[in-house]
Formats: structure tokens, C-alpha cells, sequence
């Protein structure tokens, strides 16, 4: 049955509507809360008697920056892997994270930095809303091709808000360290993106199957995505913690962990290949496994050795999650895990937990020296043991899993509403609904478009 | 006609003999004028009382990289859109910026750091360099694919010197301020840029509009460069801003503003699609145009909430420009503008110059406190009232757009000396010409020499 | 004759046991010897009294991820121009520097940061770490397509410990200066992969010369790789230097060098062509010579002139290399040198040493004042005149040659045992081989791998 003229422009006016009524609430709310912090206004920062180059911007902007760069650059094209949905792919990352930045600077400035009624921002604030926004996109990676623009605003507009909230209660209420989100930004976004795929399953997806996989050329488009994040995530896990040793040796940590899973994806690709080949899947994904599984640990006492031995172990799981495990995920548990976010950010997230909770176990005055402070700063008060750490550490991952995954499944009824439009089976991971796209292939996409209206429309 | 055979290969040597030319100039006036500065010179520095850490290069340089990283990788690839002519939209960015630091190392450094006879040099040198290089390629932009480079280069060797004046009139004798230059920069680059482009107007110019357009490949080229452009623009308006709160809140504003311009850019790309599709050319620039708005008043207390409403107008205009503007500046107005740099840089540069009167005027001493020291500091020393450095701002745009459109004019004349020889109507947007260019699409590509020997030749 | 299926299985494990192995070393060596240094450790941190500002992550951090980019970015995508090789370029360089980088923190360490039994890592450990990782990835240049992963391996493992001793030799025995590498890197890295390349002449390599150019769109994603090694090329060459004005002055250098590189190469190559037209070989490679020409004196009071002549001078003879000597280093020298590591890599880093001849010959007190210290410190003590400063430097240059020479041929004779299978003299630079390449030519595709099955089992 085809949908009505008016309909057809209703939707069309969507995406545009939705932009412009989000950006006129967060410009509103920016209006009434958000204030310059210490560091950032004129007179409060001259106020002090500080040297400029006391300025935090110094310590923490380079930082920044890396991370600014791996959620746009490194996520926006590690997801252009699929041969017909680049715009998509880098477009809609751009938009999404233009959106949540906004939105998180409002979410967690309500949580962490409210004083006297304001939100007051500054390079932290744009470091914290980053992170969030790179949870959003691994959220993102889940759902990949098969919902629109509108719907995936829709789902940034809730998982900011539990991503802040959660973020709120293991940082603060329970006092979980997590500095680079092993956690909070990978476990609950994997999470929350697999229960968003779990409530939208398409049992007819195979409609898609020829555009499900990669070109040659877009393989060396997502491997630029790869590369991006390999080579900044030490900046990343290093971008939040205690200034000194703390960010140092947690980029170091980082460092060693990645070079440790790229040899055992490189290891574990050949061996479960069959024919011994390499499966670019892998390259590209399981090799990033060694960043997300020190998140948490990596600004504790890990060792160099600890790190290649984390990072060796990501890599295999993370590959044999793509080789045995995905499958599985959509025959039995039916999650259609499009660039399998469960694998890299899933389960070394969990992975990355659960030695953040052998590493603080372990932490000694001995080993900490007067450092205990930055790190286990309740310990160093003697609040709280090396075991009840580890418990607390324990505890956060179960909330976490609980706040994503419920918020996830409410995330996907709320895609659901038939008002929104998710494209069709047999027009997921394609362009063209979206894009106008150059005529490269013109009988194609003209084909693809004549088989699309009324698919649409029905 | 067919030229004699000396003529074509004096075409040959003209590139050749130009670039060994500039580059024997600038030898000699380096070894004449320019020295290092007191942070780089061995002797000089540490004849100070200085610790290392002191050094400006740990202040600026992370922000001179991410400015030499947009300068390089953003304008080329963003300039790669086109299917046939990537390897000179990469290439000359290369070879116009390359010399353009320089030559403009020697013109801004006699404007701005000559001492003694000797121009000095270090990172700030260096910043100051690539912004002139910036302005180069935003003109660059509007004659893409029309040009060779040689008449580039030439035009780069006036440009540069006017760049250089005009910055020296605004900064230095009007007391103007413009840190990430929405006048200096993108209103200069972009008139002059597009005045060039009036000059050498072609009414025949649509005999190559089959290569005017994007292929697939070539969007997500161009993505590379809108992404770097967008992520490492923080850096770019603070890299020049005094030091301290400065450039944290320079680097902060730019951040918002650009989140905002790319929700408004997604909004109305949707809406004047006609279809509610998205366009890429619109996503690819006008979601940029959040930087170029706040280039001048980033560093003032612009407010977060300003900084998302300038954004948003930006990206706003950028877009609406692409749909409605771009046709009619070349119908009504004989101005071909390849990349939009009128949409992008020129109407975003304007909005910016006056949202910088806006907010110079709108300055007190109790909104930056001592702070206003580094942010007016003809205000601060009381020989300038808030309204009065209004009208210098004011004032300084329209020098701007003077210095732009008559440098711009007499550069155009400059590149239509008949022995620089312009590509053919018939094959601009054509890397064959200048490039040897892999066999790829044998047949095409031989096919398009064989058309172009008799062109060129006429 | 066919092989027997055992072999075949063999074959296929060879990569996976060789990654499995080397992790497992290198993780049990990094167990007993490595430990975090003074700056990384919590514990002697704050048992010093510092500010955490003092830390030096944050002087050395920026630079290290420019060159941490180079090293992953900047080499993996200037070697994908190769049309079917892409996979290989980039997913190799990703194994080879992952390996190079635990291994070389290992033997670099032991060399240069052992103490009390063990080896001390940060941030100073990360740099040099990627700098022999670079090395590797010169050599790997050089046999690039005519290697096997497990065979680049095994090389790297080699190559790392030459490098370690070689560096040892010229920095810490003889007191060479060579803070960019253009003996310990660039010049080793060349010759050790052209003498690695010499014992593995294949007289029949030109059955896979339909595979051994670029096609237009591999060619835009190589200048990707050139770019980021172009920008990013001052911090490589100042990452290690000492700190202010050393640091500040080898920056600059390195940039004006490479503007002048980037002229001279546009110059010649235009001016060899024959027809005027550009070539993006030389484009990609010359223009970076400017970098590799002042890796030794760029830390020198160099001046910017000095800096503008050595880029021109190392542009020139790098394009002519390319057109000239490449050839004949086939034909009559029998090396094989597929990137052209020797005129980018080889002969712009023997004329860097020559200037660090030079350059060390002419330093005179008055010149550097109390920054001799920092650059010559056995000039300061007394210890040596310039004249032998510049001896020493001289020498370094023969045994920088020697290491690679003999190095290299010993690697390419540990390359050649057979148990490791080349691939076969027809399936050079084709990533068949060893990826699963997606179906794009699926046709050819399957074409090549049936062609291949016979020879690799042959």
C-alpha cells in the first residue's frame, strides 16, 4: 500500500526538523547553563596569579586533539568499509557527534561540573564529550546500514543521557576508575548498540547480502579509520587521567597492549583463515582490541609486561569473535552486528574490566608510592582496601552492562516508531536512500533506486 | 593553428624554469634577511636565564601542526573531489603551499618580525606562513581546475604580498583583531580567489563539465580533507591568539560553533534537496563554515551559546549558498567559483567579520577583567572605547574586501599573459594535461589525449 | 612437482607460529628486564618533588604521535601505490612495525637504558622505538611484493638488533650527531633493504610487471602517505633533539627543507618527462627528501638558507635517482628496489651525513654559544675541535654503510632459506596471496589465484 503525498514529505522533512529542533534545545540550554570554567574566561583565569602556560589547555589540548581526531576520523572511516554506504558511514558520524558533543557537554556538565548553577566548560568538558560521542558510535557500528538518520539522532538523544548517568555512578557514586572506558564507553556502547540491534532484528536481512561486504578500495578507506585509532589510542586512554606519571605511563600501557594485539590478530586471522590468508575484517578491527582492553587498567601499575600480555589476549578473543562468534549472535541470539562491535568493543571491553578489577586488587602502598593519591585516591584516604577496589571495579561492570543494556532495548523500541522510517531489507547499507550519489555507477544506482520507491513507500 | 615547435617546448620548460627560479630567490633573500629568532638560535637562547620548558615551541607548536596538518591534507583532499583531477588538486596544494611559506615567510617577516635588518623566525613564523599558504589555496579553490601551475604560482607570488599588506594594515596600523582570520584569511583568500576567477572567465566552460563533478571515490577523497579541516580547526583559530585563557577559549568557541554549523548544514542540505536527500558537496563544506564564522571573535568572550548560534548561521548560509548562490554568481555575475569558496569562505568570512564587530563592540571591562590586556589592549590602556574598536573592525572588512577583489583583479590579468597557456574550455578538471597519469582507463585516457594535442596546440 | 600436503600445511602455519613465537619472546624478555622510568612509575614519580607539568610527556608526547603517525600512516600508505598490493602494504607495515616496536624497545633498551638490570621505558623509549621501526619499514621498501609476511618478520628481527648496535656505535662510541637519522635511519634502512634486495634478485620479476604500477585512485591513496610524512617531518626530525631552542631550531629546519625539496622536485620532474608532464612517482618520494637531507644538521645552527639549499640539492638528486640511477641499479647492479628507497631514503641520506660533515666542521663557539652544550657536548668539554667532530661524523657515515651492507646481504640470505616461500616470480605485488581480497574483479581474481595455486606449490 503506498503511503500518502503528505506522508512522503513528512518524511522527508524529518531529518531536517530533527536537526533543527535539537539544535535549538542545546542552543537554548547552552544559553542558560554553560559558562566559561576557571581556565577559559578572561577574568577569572587573570584573576589568578597564574603563568599562561600553567593554563591546563597546555597539559591536556594535545591530548584532545588525538582523540577529536580518532572519533572522526578513525570511526568515521573504519565504519566506510561497505562498499555502497561511505557517505552514510562518515556522514552520518559526523552528524551524530556533532549532535552528542553538544548534548554531552550538557549531560555530564549537569553531572560533573554544576556549580552554582552553571556548567562550566573548558578542555576537560571537550575531552569528557568526546568520549561519549565515541560511545555513540560504537552504538552506531552495531546498527550500521540499517537505520536512518533521524533514528540514529534519536538514539544519540538517549544513550547521552545513559551514558551520563552510568558514567555519573561509576565514576562518582561508586568510585570505579575507568579512565579510558573499558567500561563506560565500550562495554556500554557495544551494549547499548547490540540491544538497538536486537529489538530492530531484520530476519529478511539477506535482502542486503550484496552490499554487506567491502570493495578492495573501501577496505583502504577503513583502514585509514584503523590506523587513525591505532595510532592515537594511547591518547586516548591517556587524555582524562591524573596529570604526570598517570598520563604518561598510561599512554605507554596503551602503546605496548596494541602492538601485543596486533601480532595475535595477525597470528589468529591466518590460523582460523582455513587457507592461511588474512581476513582484512580482522586487520582492521581485532588489532585495535589491545586500546580497548587496558581502558581501565592502563593508568594503574599494569607493567609493560601485563600490557602486551592484555593486549595479546584481545586480539585472539576479538578474532575469534568475528571468525565463530557473530555468526552466532544473529543465528541464535538474532543481533545483527554490523561491524561487529561486540567483538572490539564488547568483549575486551569486558575483558578490560575484568583486569581493572585484578590490577586494583593487586595495588599495593609498596608499588604506588605516594602515587596512590592520583590513582586509588580512596585507598591512599584508607576508605577502602585493594579488595574492596577490585569489588567496586567488580560491581561497575555489572552496572554497567544493566544500564546498557536495558537503555539499549529501550533505545530500540523508540527506533521502532513506524512514523520514522527505517529503510527496507532490500535497501540496508545503501546510499542512495540518503545521498544523492555521482552517477559512477549510473545503471546501478538507478536500478537500486528503481527497485527502492516503492519499497519505501509500501 | 599549430604553435611551433618551439613554442611547445618553452610551455614544457615554463613550469621548470619557474619553480627554480622562486626557488633561487628565496634562497638568496634568506641568506640576506632571515636568522633565527631568540627561541631557536643556540646562542641566543641560552644566553637567557631560560629553563627549556620555557621555549615557545611547547606552547605553539602542537597547534602549528594541526594547522600545517589542514593546510596540507585538508585543503588537498578536499580540493580531490573531482573524478579526473585529484593528482593536481593534491599536487599543486603541494607545490602553491610549498612555496607560499617562503615567500611569505620573507613578506610577513618584513612586515611583522624585522629587526635590524634580519627577518627572525620560529614557531609563530611558522603559524603566520601557513595561514598565508591557507589564503592561497581558499583562492586556489575558486579557479580549481582552470589554471596551470605556473600561472599558480604566479598568482601565489602576488597574492602572497598582498595577503601580507593586508594583514599588516589590519593588525599592525588599524589594531583590528583577527586571530583566526575570518577577514585576513577567508575573506581575502576567497574575493581574491574569485576575482581571479571573474577575469578569466569562460563562457565556454561547460565543453568540460563532464569532469566537473564528484565519482564516488573521489567524495570520500574529499571527505579526508573536511574531516581534518574540521577536527584540527580548533588549533587553527587559537594558534595565534595570545597565550593562556586565549587560546583555550578560542579553541573551545571554535569547537561548539563547528558542531553547530554541520547540524544546520545537515538540516537544509535535507530540506532544498527537493528529494530530502542529503548532498555531499554541502556536507563536505558548509558544515566547515562554523570555523571560518568565528575566526575573528573566537577569541573574545563570545560565549559558548554565541559561539552554537554563529555556527549555526553559518551553516545555514554556506548551504543555501551552494543551492542558490553558486548558479547565479556565474550567470548574472561571470564569476566560476569551482569549489564554492564564496560559500564556504567568502559570505561565512563577512558574517564572521561582522559577528566580530558584534562582539568587540559588545566588550566591557568587567566581562574580560585583566584580561582584556590580551584581548584589546587598546581598550585596556584606555586609548580605544568598545564602540570605537567596533568601527576599526568594521572598518577593517571592507579594506579587506578592497585589497581582495583589486589584488584579485590585477592577478587575473597577470595569469592571462597568452604565453602562460591556460588549459583548453575543453579540458579543464583534467589531470592528463599535467600529470602522466596511470593507465587505469586506458582507453579514455588516451582517448582524452588524443582530443586534447589539437586544443592545446590552437 | 607438486608438494605434499603436509608442506602446504606447513606453510600455512608459518606466519601464525612465527607471530605466536616472537610475541611470546618478546613478552617473557619484557616480564624479567622491563621496567617503567622515573617518569612513568607512581611510585618514583612522587617521590620526587615535582611539578606534574615537569613530567616529560609533555615536552616529547606531541612530537612522538607526528611520529608514531609517520611511522603507521605516512610509510603504510606511501607504499599502497601498488594497485593489487594494498592490503599488503598497509597490513604489513602494521605487523612489521608492531613487532619492530616491542623488539627494538628491547634491544634499544639494552643498549641504551639499562640499568641496575633493567631496562627503563617512556616516552623517550617510544620515540626511538618507532625510529628503528621506521628503519625496518625502508628496508621493507625496498623488497616490498616480493616478500611473505613471515620472511618480513624474520628480517625485522634481524634488522632491529643491526640497527640497535649500529645506533649504539655512532651515538654512544664515537659521539656522532644524528638526531633525525639520516645515517642510523635512513641511510641503514636503505642500504640494509638494498643489500637485502640484491640477494634476492629475481631475473624474472618483469612476469609480474603488469602489477608492478599504480592505478589512479592507488595513487591518491599513497599521497595520503605523503603528506602525513611531509607535515609531520619536522617533529620526526626534533622528537629526540635536545630540549628548547634544539628542539624549536630542528623543526624549523626540517619545514624549509622540505618546502625547497617539494620546488626542486616539482622542477625536475617536469623538466625529465620529456613532454612536461609531472610524474607522481617522484612527487610522492622526492618531495619528502628535504626531510631526510637535514636528519643530521637540522639540530646544527643549519640556518634557514642552509636548510633551503639542502632541500633543493636532495629534491634534485632524489627525482634524478628516480629517473635515472633506479633503472640501472636493476640492470646493472641487480637490485630490485621497488619504492625507490635508494633515492629517497639511500643517496638524500648519505648527502645529509655529508652536511652533518659539514655543518659539524663549522661550528665555532661564538655560533652556538652556551647551546654547544646541547648540540656538541664533547666540543664543550674541550674534548674534541669541530674539525674532529666532523671526522667522527665522517666515519660514521662508512660504518653506518658497513652495518647495512653486511647486514642486509646476511638478512637476505636468511630470507632465501626455502622453507619460507617467496612468492613465485608471477605473483609479485599481488595480495592474493595472502588476503582474502574481496570480490570487486572477482573474475580476475579467481583468474590470478588459479594461475597461482601450481606455481606456489611448484
Amino acid at each position: 500500500m503506498a503511503r500518502s503525498p503528505r506522508c512522503a514529505a513528512g518524511r522527508r522533512l524529518q531529518l531536517p526538523l530533527l536537526c533543527l529542533f535539537l539544535q535549538g534545545a542545546t542552543t537554548i540550554l547552552f544559553a542558560v547553563f554553560v559558562r566559561y570554567d576557571q581556565e577559559t574566561d578572561a577574568a577569572l583565569w587573570h584573576w589568578g596569579n597564574h603563568s599562561n602556560a600553567d593554563n591546563e589547555f597546555y597539559l591536556r589540548y594535545p591530548s584532545f586533539q588525538d582523540v577529536h581526531a580518532m572519533v572522526f576520523v578513525g570511526f568515521g572511516f573504519l565504519m566506510a568499509f561497505l562498499q555502497r554506504y561511505g557517505f552514510s558511514s562518515l556522514g552520518f558520524t559526523f552528524l551524530l557527534a556533532s549532535f552528542a558533543l553538544q548534548w554531552s557537554t550538557l549531560v555530564q556538565g549537569f553531572f560533573h561540573s554544576f556549580h552554582s548553577g552553571c556548567i562550566h566548560v573548558g578542555v576537560e568538558s571537550m575531552i569528557n564529550a568526546d568520549f561519549c560521542a565515541g560511545a555513540v558510535l560504537i552504538s552506531f557500528g552495531a546498527i550500521l546500514g540499517k537505520t536512518g538518520p533521524a533514528q540514529l539522532l534519536l538514539m544519540a538523544l538517549l544513550e547521552v543521557v545513559l551514558f551520563g548517568i552510568n558514567e555519573f555512578v561509576l565514576l562518582s557514586l561508586l568510585g570505579v576508575k575507568d579512565a579510558g572506558g573499558s567500561m563506560t564507553i565500550h562495554m556500554f556502547g557495544a551494549y547499548f548498540g547490540l540491544a538497538v540491534s536486537r529489538v530492530l532484528y531484520r530476519p529478511q536481512l539477506e535482502k542486503s547480502k550484496h552490499r554487506q561486504g567491502s570493495v578492495y578500495h573501501s577496505d583502504l578507506f577503513a583502514m585509514i579509520g584503523t590506523i587513525f585509532l591505532w595510532i592515537f589510542w594511547p591518547s586516548f586512554n591517556s587524555a582524562p587521567t591524573m596529570l604526570g606519571d598517570g598520563q604518561h605511563r598510561t599512554a605507554l600501557n596503551t602503546y605496548y597492549s596494541l602492538t601485543a594485539s596486533t601480532l595475535s590478530t595477525f597470528a589468529l586471522s591466518a590460523l582460523v583463515g582455513g587457507d592461511g590468508r588474512l581476513d582484512m575484517v580482522h586487520i582492521q578491527n581485532a588489532a585495535l582490541a589491545g586500546g580497548v582492553v587496558v581502558g581501565t587498567s592502563a593508568e594503574m601499575m599494569l607493567t609493560p609486561f601485563g600490557a602486551l600480555v592484555a593486549g595479546f589476549l584481545a586480539g585472539t578473543v576479538s578474532t575469534l569473535g568475528y571468525k565463530f562468534f557473530t555468526p552466532v549472535l544473529e543465528s541464535k541470539f538474532k543481533v545483527q552486528d554490523t561491524c561487529g562491535v561486540h567483538n572490539l568493543h564488547g568483549m575486551p571491553g569486558v575483558l578490560g574490566a575484568l583486569l581493572g578489577v585484578l590490577v586494583a586488587g593487586l595495588a599495593t602502598h609498596e608499588a604506588y608510592g605516594d602515587g596512590l593519591e592520583s590513582v586509588f585516591p580512596l585507598m591512599a584516604e584508607g576508605k577502602r582496601s585493594a579488595t574492596s577496589q577490585a569489588m567496586y571495579q567488580f560491581f561497575g561492570m555489572f552496572v554497567t552492562l544493566m544500564f546498557a543494556s536495558v537503555g539499549g532495548s529501550l533505545g530500540g523500541f523508540l527506533l521502532r516508531l513506524s512514523f520514522l522510517g527505517s529503510p527496507p531489507d532490500s535497501q540496508c547499507y545503501e546510499d542512495q536512500i540518503y545521498w544523492k550519489v555521482p552517477g559512477e555507477h549510473e545503471d546501478e544506482a538507478q536500478g537500486a533506486l528503481r527497485v527502492e520507491e516503492p519499497d519505501t513507500q509500501a
